[in-house]
């Protein structure tokens, strides 16, 4: 049978995967409660559609950073993707480029900044930076990146220490040297292996707002990822930063925390519209992207639901899973009462009522 | 064993339905959550019941559009009810007759307004418009219901694309030409056959509320259903139309939205008495009637009640279906210290604690 | 294994008893919706224990319209004890005079007032009343339990129409002339058979306000069981009842009203220490107990309890019932910091936080 | 497969102990409700974790009553530890000692308190008290602690009244001879034998504010251990205690309390900084603790967690556990952008929305 949604690609994908690679993406930290508040908080959210207004042209078209998107879906930073599928970032990138959206290249990418470049010329990419101790490293990955023509940098910030994933623990996990990560490569001198959690150990806790500065030397827009609050919404405001992704990192560091279709709220108040705020976690449908964009999202970012379809059938599964969910937004918005992104406001979303 | 309420009914009618026809009526929108949704918040909501009234002569008797009607119980507009059962709409008709209740004839019936009026000539009918993209046979269609004498145009408004319903993609149903569509021969030429979706597309997306004037020069009252929201119930007055129904479909078109028990309310406050406020959605017995009427409906329609017992007995079934809830619906009048729906106050209802 | 609580009575009961008459006492009204409210309602309210408080000599004892009794736990009316056990009502009144308590005597006993008079002649009764169509019955009923030195009248107003009991349906349960009712008998001449509903048709759907004057010249105090709004309470006190009980008849009349712990509240700020407030439905823990009497019942009724007990083991079932029963009471008062029902306050129990 | 969380230690304890053992540490009282509920009370708080804080050395370090622990858990008091494994009382003490955190020793230890002292003699031991109808044998326990140098006396103030444990009833769990508890021995002259509850008879349910004077004149700072209440938060601070406990007893003494999460605001505001607020119940990650800190709390104790520690490895399980919770909560602290608990702030929390 056909998958019809993510969902169904999510199940064929874990056919497909070995257990612990599944596992793997999957799963989330400790408990795994976030992983599912994460999922539970969009159904807490009721959208209002409204009626009898022409919707016989919808797009899902609209821009990030400036820059055009066929749909306000982007593709969010996911690491290994090497072991989702041979095509691995690649066949993610040329998805995107297809789709006529960006793709976020993590720092633990199975491929370089540059190789991706070469392989999909045409694709709008950002660079995800996991701020590695070494700064020498960091800088080299983003000058590759600034030299690839990538679009902005898209730096993590909730992931300070590595993840208690006890998912992994369980599988046994590890990262082989069979599939190479270019960056742990620059900064180790070889492919390394083990838990993620040991090569996760390059990365610096101590990235601090003041040093942001050094990122903003290398000309590319700043994006943050992980903020969940108020206080760090007003913070990235101050500090330059272009763009912030509501995320808790798909439930898969933090278990315990707000969950982010809640938190969405509160930031984008205190943003008062200074920069664009995307959000993550949990979205599975077109329907709550419109959600996201009531109560203020540029834009989402998806990240295990285009790994799915990497794992089912490369890069042609992300593309399908692109339109799926470009369908059911096209679909939600009409339904909605719109005939773009820019058309849902505010008052098509409502708490749910219990 | 004889069945005793309406979950009895469609635990037979899936008995008795082919799998995929039974899932057509059953299912809903995408991940069916707002299907899910519209039962629950008839939950969330308690009757207050007022005790030694003298209800010795419980009537349930009510008007729709100044028609006296035995419950103010309406047959919701259902597609295809020849698939159910041969009775088709002639048998929901029949045994609407016999219950002194009004019939909503769907556009996508398998019988014309004419043959219904003819077979039914005692019964109150109403047509339920899909508005078709072709608009020479929207007008015939309509013209023909005011020659049968129908009551009222019910233009259906939450539905300007065709429906996600996975479960029949899953099924595999698809509407075949033996069983005809009278409306899609006019505007075809041919019976056509196909997924429901792609006979939908004769319908169009376009409709607005300045084309409402179109419809109203039929000299028809003019019912809106698909309306959950203050905003649109507000223009739905200004635009003259007769009445209205909060409804989502039955959540069959747009998943996610705000269930029809917790809408119903801000639709009445803005109505502000100025039409009648129908609702459906969720509803199998008598005292949730009762609750809509205490949050300000006239009356309710319901769809899936009829129709499993159409399936389960034809015209017979329907009636059945009709008189329990009918007897659930005097009875909880009774306990409620009401002698008929006219006596029922907001004051009857609250919402449940949590 | 011993029952340690009323759950095991329950479970035991069940096995003890014919399907169809632990369905007729277990069951409610339709979906059953109110029967599971009620229970759930009591989890809702937390208790606030206060400590270092001299708990060494707990007593449960309080008084009921002036009548001292051990415990604020009085058994409610239950029709029909002759099917639980052989000992009937005898036993259930035995074991209430054993444990020092009011034991309520239902118009739809299986022993006349009389007859348990002679039977527990130390025992404190009250009679429930039906108010049959037939005045003339419902008078020498009534002035049977005055003879027979019954201390109040309890009207049972939540009733007015039979039940909607689809568990009694789909078991066929029957009331059999070989246990016969005596108030039946009165009225009809002969035992009578059939569902419990075609008895009830004895009983009038018109008593209203107004008519309370005529029980009143019996000179019992009159008890109004079955009301669960402000309005009614107060309408209670100002046509001359002695007290009310917040009951929906254990969810078996009006499915989907308002659960009793809930409705408790509004009552007693309705009577404002006018007259007693009791409550019932749900109750299974001395804790409860507790519950209630920080809302401002006076004493609580409980019917499917020691029912259990009765059909476990006649009256010594009933009386080990209401021994748990006080024991829990005695231990949540002590841990509470309250050394007898008047020390329990407003402050001892908070809404549950969600 | 090496457990890596509480769960899992408690799913080994529950292999490794007696199963009437098992039952005895893992039950609650009656419904066991409030044990449920104390663990979904924390779930009902979430964690508003900073970012771009350089967390890169953080420590679980504070201090409780001017004594420096390694991390604000501490091990709560838990009776018959000789029953969990052969290094009873002794192995929870090395391994508190080792974690450099405190642990409370129960009156119904099976350890003496001059025992334990000599067994870990570098250890930080609290004494809690029950205190005994026999006051001779209350001052001789407390003066023993005094001499063996303990730094607190915890006096337990929820259990005025022994539980009423059902899962004991129905196992028949008894305290032996062959594991004596030296507290009774000193009462009654011998081991004794029977249900917990017997035991606890000992104990005077008659303990009030005034007497806490008592108590001070040995010269230890006194800990109230099962404040629930804003008024007796008040009253301890009003009578000289040098710290409370929010607890219910882990759910083990009032079935249907409020749960200790959601006691804990109430309780802190009320104390206005005056003493130091502990909390225990349903604490089973280091995140909890972060909630717990942010929430007022001064520090934790643990109970079961700690104890199947014990049960499936001695003093080396106990060990384990406390360094899985601080390694979770120093990750939990990091990803919340604290250094140490004293950075936690009430911000850091928000109640979950529903």
């Amino acid at each position: 049978m056909e998958p019809v949604n993510v969902a169904d690609y999510e199940r064929l994908a874990e056919q497909a995967l070995p257990q612990d690679v599944f596992g793997y993406y999957a799963g989330g930290a400790e408990d795994e409660q976030t992983l599912r508040d994460n999922l539970a908080a969009w159904t807490r959210w009721h959208l209002r559609p409204r009626v009898l207004v022409d919707v016989g042209g919808v797009t899902t078209s609209t821009t990030v950073l400036g820059q055009e998107v066929a749909l306000p879906i982007l593709l969010a930073p996911v690491a290994y993707q090497g072991l989702a599928h041979p095509d691995g970032e690649r066949g993610s990138a040329r998805a995107a480029a297809a789709a006529r959206t960006i793709m976020c290249l993590s720092t633990f990418a199975n491929t370089a900044p540059a190789e991706l470049a070469e392989a999909v010329p045409g694709g709008a990419h950002w660079f995800q930076l996991y701020w590695f101790r070494d700064s020498g490293v960091m800088r080299e990955l983003v000058q590759q990146a600034v030299e690839a023509s990538f679009g902005a940098v898209v730096l993590t910030v909730d992931a300070a220490v590595p993840a208690r994933r006890e998912r992994d623990v369980r599988t046994g996990f590890r990262i082989t040297p069979d599939v190479p990560v270019p960056s742990v490569v620059a900064a180790l001198g070889n492919p390394a292996s083990g838990p993620p959690g040991e090569l996760f150990s390059l990365v610096t806790p101590s990235v601090t707002w003041r040093r942001l500065e050094e990122l903003s030397e290398f000309g590319l827009p700043v994006v943050l990822k992980g903020i969940v609050t108020a206080e760090d919404a007003r913070l990235a405001c101050e500090h330059g930063a272009a763009a912030l992704v509501v995320s808790n990192h798909g439930g898969r560091q933090l278990d315990g925390g707000i969950p982010t279709a809640d938190a969405l709220t509160e930031v984008v108040d205190a943003v008062e519209g200074r920069i664009e705020v995307y959000v993550d976690g949990g979205i599975r449908r077109g329907s709550q992207v419109v959600k996201a964009l009531a109560l203020g999202a540029r834009a989402v970012l998806v990240g295990r639901p285009f790994l799915w379809g990497l794992a089912v059938d490369g890069a042609a599964g992300v593309e399908r899973v692109l339109t799926l969910l470009q369908a059911e937004l096209a679909h939600a918005l009409a339904l909605c009462g719109c005939t773009s992104p820019a058309d849902v406001t505010p008052a098509h979303v409502t708490r749910a009522r219990l």
